[in-house]
């Protein structure tokens, strides 16, 4: 009887230890929601949509002679261990992936794209329509202030499997210009401003 | 040996036994994202800005005479173990609440709020400024189809602590009316429909 109560004492805490650093190192892989595969091409992130909103920028294609550079609403989310790294420090760990996934406005009762409905006068999310994504990772990335840009397809779904990384001028040099040091639009996002 | 053996097999399973009741229990409960004081008022959710986002409705007071009856974006988040149900089942299950964030817009070089930026012309996230909030429960909420509306504020942060259930008259009419019988406005949020 003694042999077994220690033996169960003993495996308890062996479990307990294994569950700690199994939890540990979870957390610790998971900053690193980016996979690239043999051809370092980024693989499309999954479960994006649950990730931490950030703000959806609006630009309607009626507000921008029927063409907007990034039509139309802008969902925008951020992997939730950068997220929680990001909100004790104020900046993003090596790791962050940021997600931008494009979506339509549906079809509106004024050239501006709104439309009228029981809220008011406004602007109401139509289908997903693109998805550009972009990641933290200083060393990969030293060409473009340490982040790297991919555009996953301009288009309804399902987007592009994998993505190589955009040439400098195609999306850092833009937010370079515009976002300042850190790439991000933080500007932009409440939660980050915070 | 042939004791410890046996014994700390045994522990393993008990211990899985417990963590799988644990994980079980668990996710019965937080379904249930709502907490009430001793008064029955709803306390105001914590977190929600990373619950899952479901949309961003824009109703701007520059479209709506100066004055949207929601001002202006509307950040909508659904409590994690709620959408789970919901994308399995499309509905939502009791305990489901659903938190909208009113955020204005940031000041516009336009007469409707919107303002040139790198992206192009558009709409982009200011302050927050109210929340709302809907909770499922179809015993207490019997009178307003199942689900209670809450109101902690139009304004800035921070929110009141705690709301009461609103008159029937006060959301319910509308949601009756104009958002069917799931009392959800399902159609404006892109994740909802697929």
């Amino acid at each position: 009887m003694k042999y077994f109560i220690r033996a169960v004492t003993l495996s308890i805490i062996i479990t307990g230890l294994l569950l700690s650093w199994a939890t540990f190192a979870s957390e610790s892989e998971s900053v690193g929601a980016a996979t690239y595969n043999e051809k370092g091409e980024l693989v499309l992130p999954e479960g994006f949509r649950e990730w931490v909103f950030i703000g959806a920028p609006l630009t309607p294609n009626g507000l921008n002679n029927g063409e907007a550079g990034f039509p139309e609403y802008h969902h925008v989310y951020v992997n939730p261990d950068a997220f929680a790294v990001y909100k004790r420090t104020g900046r993003f760990p090596e790791g962050t992936v940021i997600a931008k996934e494009l979506v339509l406005l549906q079809s509106g009762d004024y050239p501006d794209g709104s439309k009228n409905a029981a809220s008011g006068r406004g602007f109401f999310a139509g289908d997903a329509h693109g998805m550009d994504v972009m990641v933290k990772d200083t060393s990969r990335f030293s060409e473009t202030n340490g982040w790297g840009f991919f555009n996953f397809g301009h288009h309804a779904v399902p987007y592009e499997r994998t993505a190589v990384a955009a040439s400098k001028s195609e999306c850092a040099a833009c937010h370079t210009a515009n976002a300042g040091k850190g790439m991000v639009f933080q500007s932009y996002y409440p939660v980050l401003r915070r």
